[in-house]
């Protein structure tokens, strides 16, 4: 048993979505949560300043002796994440194996979907992961840069009429393009998921980043005996920007009210 | 004559709808452009980071020997920038001033919109300015923060569909208010301004900040007789992301083909 913390972070509060998923299958983990919200988002930015954020974020959670550290963010997972895991003395890892696992696993006609930031898709992680699992699949892609800043607006409910606009022109080609699997490559999406999975259609099945992440962390913390089994584990929270702003959003991203401390950091003078 | 260059900077590239006017209305002047592309945007971003941006982003041009610093961002102009602008040994101004006096000699009903991001609404900072001008005025406000993430993914064009369904959103109960003036109160709505005129109607006059603040400009470097009157000037770019992805965009919000040299520059570690 080892009772160090779960380190998991995101450029923003998205990756609360598969903190939500951490807190139900780990029930007695504690977990500290960095979001970069004075940087946030990364989607649109280059991989070499994604990567320099991202050693800074792993930095901060190591600073606070975790015993793994999830990367809950499809921006971040997709782009270099994996060059730099080794670097460091705890796991280290993304949403993208766990993810493209998963996708070859539920599809039944090898057409596979993927959404995400620019950066996401412009990486082409995913291609070679499942192509590396399933040689024969089919992968259909589609950068979604609008779908954050509607998820941010709070823009969430079905049938809201931007959502729906900008989600039908994202996904029609998708549809038509025949997947029976689509992968939200990032952890804003499973707000929307309602939307997205109606357009879509019953047939097809979504798969949630960070709901894949969480169950891998079950997986390697089981394995290697260092599940937490406490009653119930400590959360705390770290943001870059305003610690005022953050319960009210957070809340949205974990369907539950914030428990523990959010503290405000500095990353950049680390 | 001071043969000096200009500062001018932003949270990214809108500032150089700015940087147009400067041009347009003083060819001789050299221009230093900074934007700090690796933490846009900052208009959902807490007051607090806004301005310990704003204060890294000035300490740059200053170590490039400007003549004096605009602030072409409606966020940072709104957000303490004043508070600031005194410790520094030159000119540092926003676009708030010059905007604030543009729209009371423009309105003839006294009824003057506002749009910006979430931060420059919510700083009131130009109601404050417009009532000391006229204090009969009533000023009608409005965050649109789609605006900004819907120019950036290119839907700038008349009639483009996602667009269109945000601004009517956004600006319908502005004219039902009977405004006759609106203040594009950030510097990348002049290139949806084809879309929020016409739907705003004929009759309202739109004030574009970068093009008061670079009059302003012009009035100071006069009156302090700093105008540089070479035939034309040299200009450089500066930015915290990739510099590669910036000639495309910038094409976008300069209207020309960008000249001069593009560098990436870190203010972290400043």
């Amino acid at each position: 048993m080892d009772l160090r913390p779960i380190g998991v972070f995101d450029s923003g509060l998205g990756g609360l979505t598969c903190v939500k998923r951490v807190m139900e299958l780990m029930p007695g983990e504690d977990i500290i949560y960095l979001g970069d919200t004075g940087r946030v988002p990364y989607g649109g930015k280059s991989r070499e300043t994604i990567l320099r954020y991202a050693r800074q974020d792993i930095g901060f959670l190591l600073s606070r002796d975790v015993k793994a550290v999830v990367a809950a963010c499809g921006t971040v997972s997709t782009n270099g994440l994996e060059e730099i895991a080794g670097d460091y003395p705890v796991p280290v890892f993304g949403v993208t194996d766990a993810t493209a696992r998963a996708a070859v696993s539920a599809t039944r006609n090898g057409r596979i979907g993927l959404i995400g930031t620019k950066a996401s898709i412009r990486a082409a992680v995913y291609d070679r992961k499942i192509l590396a699992l399933c040689p024969e699949a089919k992968i259909f892609k589609k950068a979604c840069p609008l779908f954050v800043p509607i998820v941010e607006d709070g823009r969430i409910g079905d049938g809201e009429p931007v959502l729906e606009l900008v989600a039908r022109q994202y996904l029609e080609e998708m549809g038509d393009d025949g997947v029976d699997t689509l992968i939200l490559g990032c952890t804003h999406y499973p707000l929307i998921a309602g939307t997205i999975g109606r357009i879509m259609g019953p047939e097809v099945r979504l798969i949630d980043t960070g709901a894949e992440a969480a169950a891998q962390l079950r997986r390697l913390l089981e394995n290697g005996g260092a599940l937490a089994r406490r009653e119930k584990g400590a959360y705390s929270y770290f943001v870059t920007d305003s610690a005022e702003d953050f319960s009210r959003t957070a809340t949205i991203f974990l369907g539950c009210r914030v428990e523990g401390a959010v503290r405000r950091v500095s990353l950049e003078e680390k």
